[in-house]
C-alpha cells in the first residue's frame, strides 16, 4: 500500500486560518436587509443589538469585508479538533468501482459530533467578551445545542437551550451531554415564556418544532438582562463562522495539488454547506475556474426545490427579524415521520441568494430511503457511520460518482461530512426495520405554508 | 498561539507500524500456558485450533518472535482510523496548574468509539483468511462487539455477539450500530446454548454477565461449523494487536524529542494498558531507561488489587481455558451499581505476569465518584468526554500532575484515553444526579470468588 494522496490529509496546526472569509463582500448583489417584524423596515445595528450579540450582529451586517480576523482564544480552542481531515474516499471509490476521486471533510470528530462547534465557540467568544450572563438558543436533533453546551461550558457562560420536546425525549443521551456541560435543557414548547404558554394552552403541537423553540428562545433573551440569543444555522454570522471548513478543504487540495470539480453539501439552514463552498464561490464569482456546486435537500422540507425567494419570518411565533430567503413560509413543519435534521422552513439568505442568481449551480432533494441506503453503505466501506444530515450529501456524491463509471471521466467530488449518526441510531433502526415513511409534502401544504409569507415584504 | 509541541501529533499514513510488538518475547520469565478444563494438561496448538482461529492461537502461543507482520489488508484498514493523535492535554494541565506535561493517544476516534477496533480488524482478517464462516463473541459494554460487527461488516464475515442482557437493554444505540454492520445481536443469557438455558431456568442471573456470555460464544463456536470464538481482550494475542498504540506513542514522543516519565492506562481486562505500555515496557525488560507503569482499575472489580495471582477459567460457565492471571474468581460479578466497564473478574495473563514480577510497577484502585469527577472536568477542559473506562486512567494522570504541582517536578505524563462516552451517557446522568453507589466488594465477597478457584492448578 503506498498511496500517491494519503487517505486522510491533516494541515498543521499553525496553518488553521486566522480569519474567516465573507463571502458577502465578493457577491455583487444588492445584498438584502433583514427586516424588521414590527415596522417591516430594514434593521439596522441598533435594532439588533437587543436580540443578538454586539460584534455578532455587526458581522451579520457586514458585507465590505472579504476577511474577519478569527480571534486568538477562539482558534485556540479550534486546535482541540481542528484542522479537521480531508478525507480520500478510497473505500467508498472501490465499491462503486468509479474512476471519480471521492474526498470529503469530515467535521464529525468532536465531541458535539458535527461541524456546529466551529460556530459555537466564536458565539460564545463573544459574548463572554460583551460581559453578558449567558445567551439563548433552539435546538431540533440537538447537534447545535450540544456544541453550544461545549463553548459556553469552556467560557463559563450561561447557555439556555429550548430543545423541541419530542426531539428530547427521543434522545436523552444528547440531553445528558448537554447536562454534563452545565447547559440548562428547557423542552419547548415550555412555560417558560408567552409563546411557549400559548403554544401549550392551545394543545397546538405539544411535541414542540423548531419554529417555536426558536421563537421561544429569543423571546427569552429579550425580557431578561444579561442574555443574548444565538443561532446555529441561516445567519450571515454562521456562514462567516463555518468558512473555515471551505477554508481548510481548499488549502488541504492546494497541498494535493487538486482542485474540485464538484462541491456538495447538505443543506437545511445551510451552515454547513455555506461554508464549505464560499472559499471555492470566491473564485467563482471572480469568474476563475471553479466547482459545480450542488445543494441537498430532503424531500420532506424542499426549501430549495419547492419553496419560494421571499421575505419570511425565521420562526413559527414571528417574532424574529424577516429574512429575504427561500422559503416554505414559516408555518411549515415537515412530516412527523421525516428522521433526520434539516426540518428548517427556511435557506440562508447568502445561499438563497446565490441559487437565485444562479452561482450556487444545483440544488436537489432525496428521499429518507435513499439516505439511509447511502448511509448503511458507507458506513460499511468507509467506517465512518454519518449523521442522516450528511447521508444527503453522501447520497449524490454517490449519483455524482457513478455518473463519471458510465461517462468515464475523472471527477473530483468532494462533501461535506457535517456529523456522525451516534445520536440517531432509532432512525437507522426506523429504516432497517422499513418503517420510513416517505411521503412527500403534498403540494396543498406547500401551497398553504407559501400562502402565509408576508404579504407586504418584496 | 505559537507551541513548541502542537496539541495534536499525528504520524503520517505511511509511518503506521508494520508489524506488532511482542512484548512477551521479551519477557524473561516461565511463560505459563493455557491449561485444558478436561484435564489442566497445558494447551498446545491442536487444543486450540477447535475454539480459535488457527493463525491467532499460533500468536497466542507465541513467546519467540519479537515482531509479527501487520497483514496488508489489515493495515490498509488502519489507515481509515490511524494513526491516532498523541495529544498533549495543554488546557487540562492550564486547568491543573501543574509544571507536568500530560499526554493522551486518543483511540475513541472511530465509529466503533473505542481502541478494540485495533484488535477486531486483526482477528476479523485472520477469520476470514481461514476460510471461516464467521465468528462468535461476547460483549458486556459494546465496544468491543461494535468493533467486531464493524470488522466483519468490512470482511463479510458472519458476526454473532453474545451481549449481556442488562447492558443490550441499556444501550440499545450500541445494539442498532452493531445491527447497522449486520452483526447477529444475541441477548445472553439465551436459550441457543446449553450454558445459556441453564443460566434461565436457575433464574440465577437473568441479566447476565459477561462471563456467562463468554460461555455462550465459546459454545456456539465449538458446536457449529465454520465458526471460531473471539475475544476482546484478555488474551496475548490481542496485547500484540493493540501494541499498535504504543509504538505509535513510542515514535510520536521520538518526533517530539520526548520520553514519559509515567504511563498510565485503564485496566480490565488489560488490552489498552498492555497495548500502550509493550513498547515502553521493552526498554525496561532491557535495563534502558523506562517509564513508572501505573494500572488503574476499578475499585468494584479490583483484580490485581484485591485479587490472586492464580490459574483460573476466563468465565463462569467454566468451558474456557484456564490462564495463569490475577483473578478474582471466575464466579466474581461486580456490583450492579458499578456503571463503566472492567467488569471483568480477570487480568490479561501478560499484565498479570509483569504486575508480578514488578515490571508493571503499580496497580490502582479508584472509584466511580472519582472517575466521574475527572471525567467531567475532562470533557469541560479538553473538550473530549471519555468513556467512563478511559476515566480511570484521567483521573490517576490528574493525581500524578497534581502531584508534579506539589513537587515541582516537569513529569512527563501519558494516558490511553481509549474511547468516547457517547453510549454512557445514562452513567454521566447517575453520576449528576448523585446515584452512583460506590460500596467497594466486601471482604468476604472477594474471599467466596478467591475460594472458588481451581485447586489443582499452580
Amino acid at each position: 500500500m503506498k498511496r500517491e494522496i494519503p487517505y486522510k490529509t491533516y494541515l498543521t496546526e499553525n496553518e488553521i486560518p486566522t480569519a474567516w472569509y465573507n463571502v458577502r463582500a465578493d457577491m455583487k448583489t444588492d445584498h438584502r436587509p433583514l427586516l424588521n417584524p414590527a415596522n417591516m423596515e430594514p434593521m439596522a445595528l441598533e435594532d439588533l443589538k437587543p436580540v443578538f450579540c454586539e460584534e455578532l450582529a455587526k458581522q451579520e451586517l457586514n458585507t465590505s469585508d472579504r476577511f474577519i480576523p478569527i480571534p486568538e482564544e477562539v482558534r485556540e480552542f479550534y486546535t482541540m479538533f481542528r484542522p479537521s481531515p480531508l478525507v480520500r474516499a478510497y473505500f467508498l471509490e472501490e465499491a462503486l468501482g468509479t474512476p471519480a476521486e471521492i474526498y470529503y471533510k469530515y467535521e464529525g470528530g468532536n465531541t458535539s459530533g458535527s461541524h456546529k462547534l466551529n460556530s459555537a465557540i466564536a458565539q460564545a467568544y463573544y459574548a463572554k467578551e460583551q460581559g453578558l450572563k449567558g445567551v439563548t438558543t433552539e435546538t431540533g436533533a440537538g447537534q447545535w445545542g450540544t456544541a453550544l453546551a461545549m463553548a459556553c461550558g469552556y467560557f463559563d457562560l450561561e447557555c439556555r437551550v429550548y430543545m423541541v420536546r419530542v426531539s428530547a425525549e427521543q434522545k436523552p443521551d444528547r440531553v445528558e451531554i448537554m447536562h454534563t456541560y452545565d447547559a440548562d435543557v428547557t423542552l419547548s414548547p415550555s412555560d417558560t415564556t408567552e409563546i411557549g404558554r400559548k403554544m401549550l394552552s392551545d394543545h397546538v403541537n405539544p411535541d414542540g418544532s423548531l419554529g417555536t423553540a426558536i421563537s421561544e428562545a429569543v423571546e427569552y433573551a429579550v425580557q431578561n438582562d444579561g442574555y443574548r440569543y444565538v443561532l446555529g444555522s441561516v445567519l450571515n454570522q454562521v456562514v462567516l463562522h463555518q468558512s473555515i471548513i471551505g477554508l481548510e478543504t481548499k488549502l488541504a487540495f492546494e497541498k494535493l495539488d487538486r482542485y474540485p470539480d464538484i462541491v456538495i453539501g447538505c443543506a437545511g439552514g445551510g451552515s454547513n454547506l455555506g461554508g464549505l463552498m464560499s472559499p471555492f464561490m470566491e473564485d467563482r464569482l471572480a469568474d476563475r475556474t471553479a466547482p459545480y456546486f450542488i445543494a441537498v435537500e430532503p424531500a420532506s422540507c424542499p426549501s430549495l426545490t419547492r419553496g419560494k425567494f421571499a421575505y419570511d419570518f425565521c420562526d413559527t411565533g414571528q417574532v424574529t427579524p424577516l429574512a429575504k430567503m427561500y422559503t416554505l413560509g414559516h408555518g411549515f413543519i415537515p412530516p412527523a415521520s421525516h428522521a433526520g435534521g434539516l426540518r428548517f422552513h427556511g435557506m440562508s439568505p447568502i445561499l438563497s441568494q446565490l441559487y437565485h442568481d444562479g452561482f450556487l449551480d444545483e440544488a436537489r432533494s432525496v428521499t429518507q430511503q435513499e439516505i439511509f441506503e447511502a448511509a448503511t453503505l458507507f458506513s460499511k466501506v468507509e467506517g465512518t457511520l454519518p449523521a442522516p444530515e450528511s447521508a444527503h450529501a453522501i447520497k449524490v456524491a454517490i449519483d455524482e460518482a457513478l455518473e463519471c463509471k458510465k461517462t468515464g471521466e475523472k471527477k473530483i467530488i468532494v462533501f461535506g461530512l457535517t456529523g456522525t449518526g451516534y445520536f440517531d441510531m432509532s432512525a437507522y433502526r426506523r429504516y432497517r426495520e422499513g418503517g420510513l415513511d416517505d411521503t412527500p409534502p403534498s403540494d396543498e401544504s406547500i401551497a398553504t405554508g407559501l400562502g402565509e409569507l408576508p404579504p407586504n415584504a418584496e
